[in-house]
């Protein structure tokens, strides 16, 4: 699916950038890749559905995966920072689950090698779903005899309902959770009708700047690195700039926060570019509000660029142009809950 | 769509009921009706769905309607009582929103006369979607660029972005929500397998025992009165039962609460009986969690009946042929949040 910017044509915009700058261009495949030992099948992306959407696997019975990540819109929660169980607040912005099946590590610091390694974490967070522990989340989902049966269809007879499974299922789910043909997908794969003048200027301006040394790839997220294997950049890089005051975006100690290594402070997992009109606002702690001003914060603090209001506008132009094709779904259906788990 | 019992043919069974007893069996309507000012349209149906299913709608962007009436499930929350915005507990069971639509008023207490009445209410409601008030509720839809084509669409051009038609729309979606073709369904329109013997011992003690004295019609919620008229009925009648105490009944004044008239205190809009393996906890407080047990309270509180553990079994067994069918429904795709609409 790599396609260089060339292969669709040479007018003298696009041969100008394909000498200035080694920005490959890729269009968003329509299928995630899928590790060995987790094939993606109907029956276990069911049930990752059901699992995915179901409350049940929270203390209080009420906060689901898809709380935070609705796939209804952006996959995120439109929020800063998220509410979790009994209203407490989470410390850094929900990232999308659109388009995560292509990350080679999962949350902000990149501390889960694989989704189904991230489905396991929120589950038992304190500021998110609030279970003791996952024993407990899955015995939540045992006593719920309708779940028996697709455990079943989709890992085989036996003991099959565990975590690893639900896990599996929930990843399985999340695999499906792409957005192709974007305008800009489009653009790449030919239709130069696709993007407009001011989209093009913020195309150009997107490799001029250097924004794709870091937010390179299909969605714009890094280099295709092999699962477990997090790209991490550090962030603010331009500590001087004035717009990390303003933003509080040093506080955060990123990756260091979770492994207690100072080597890692302020490092952060690169985060995808696609569909960046549906998840204002932005930053890992969500401090920005339109995606002009987040251009701008970035190419101030990473790059020590200074932007003016107009390239920012184009390029974040632009950046809208990967806004893809959402997958229509169908709603799971989730079994009963018997009368004696109470919630 | 009314048919007496008889009809299906006479068998022993069958003509014992019907010269005991007056109850008349009806099966479910697959179409719900609508008010004359509000025809149900694919395309209000389609907003609807959108704005049942956004939790922008509430103080902190994270409860929806169907937080608490979860139509992945059962329609309502599988607790005792919900919970809202920034964690705090509300004082009732959720009513299930499946086959409200045929109901002659709304909530526990039938304070609202129609879906539509009822649908602003949580809305402002301190412990459920918490805005401030709705002109606050539709600013925020408002602040939505993405809604204004689903409203045109939905009531025409001009200024139609208005909390009446928020509430047309929420409530025409609910009309969709109807749960046809369960066993008892089935057994009505002449199915005679559709229900085991357990079932028809239980439909036969149901009758006998008098519960559908008050839980008659097609969704044993009462008979068909004109919207705006509650079915009430005073709940506990029997003071002097041990459950009543055991299961905190009378605390709670019902209507009362929110009329403040001592004459309507403990009445009660009769609940409907449809899909209640999929509503435990039962009762206003959702203090009782299986559904034989409700039985049992019920007789007791009600009819003064103390029923053995096997015919409150058999009663239970046969309640539970009322789940039907649940509409497939497609995900709704909503509208992504601007930056500034912070939550």
């Amino acid at each position: 699916m790599r396609r260089a910017l060339m292969l669709g044509g040479c007018t003298a915009l696009l041969c100008v950038w394909g000498s200035v700058n080694a920005q490959v261009w890729e269009a968003l495949p329509t299928v995630a890749p899928a590790p060995a030992d987790n094939p993606t099948t109907v029956a276990k992306v069911e049930l990752g559905k059901m699992l995915f959407h179901d409350p049940r696997f929270s203390e209080t019975g009420t906060v689901s995966c898809a709380s935070c990540h609705n796939v209804m819109e952006g996959g995120d929660d439109h929020r800063p920072t998220s509410v979790g169980v009994h209203g407490v607040l989470g410390g850094r912005n929900a990232p999308t689950v659109y388009n995560a099946a292509f990350l080679s590590s999962q949350f902000w610091d990149g501390r889960a090698a694989t989704l189904e390694d991230q489905a396991k974490g929120p589950i038992t967070n304190p500021v998110e779903m609030g279970m003791k522990d996952l024993p407990a989340a899955m015995a939540r989902i045992r006593a719920i005899p309708g779940y028996a049966p697709y455990f079943t269809a989709a890992f085989g007879p036996g003991e099959v309902l565990n975590i690893d499974n639900a896990a599996k299922a929930i990843a399985a789910y999340e695999r499906t959770l792409i957005t192709p043909n974007s305008p800009y997908d489009r653009f790449v794969r030919g239709d130069k009708s696709a993007l407009n003048a001011q989209q093009l200027r913020g195309m150009q301006l997107f490799a001029e700047t250097g924004c794709g040394s870091c937010h390179q790839g299909a969605i714009f997220a890094g280099p295709a690195l092999a699962a477990g294997t997090p790209f991490l950049q550090k962030f603010p890089v331009v500590a001087t700039s004035p717009l990390v005051a303003q933003y509080d975006l040093a506080r955060d100690l990123g990756r260091a926060a979770s492994t207690g290594k100072p080597e890692e402070e302020h490092l952060w997992r690169v985060p995808t570019l696609r569909n960046l009109t549906y998840t204002a606002p932005y930053m890992h702690n969500g401090a920005v509000k339109s995606l002009a001003e987040a251009v701008r914060v970035m190419a101030s603090t990473q790059l020590a660029r200074d932007l003016t209001p107009g390239q920012a506008t184009d390029l974040a132009t632009f950046l809208e142009s990967l806004a893809g094709e959402f997958p229509q779904q169908t709603m799971p259906r989730l079994p009963p809950t018997p009368g004696d788990l109470l919630m």
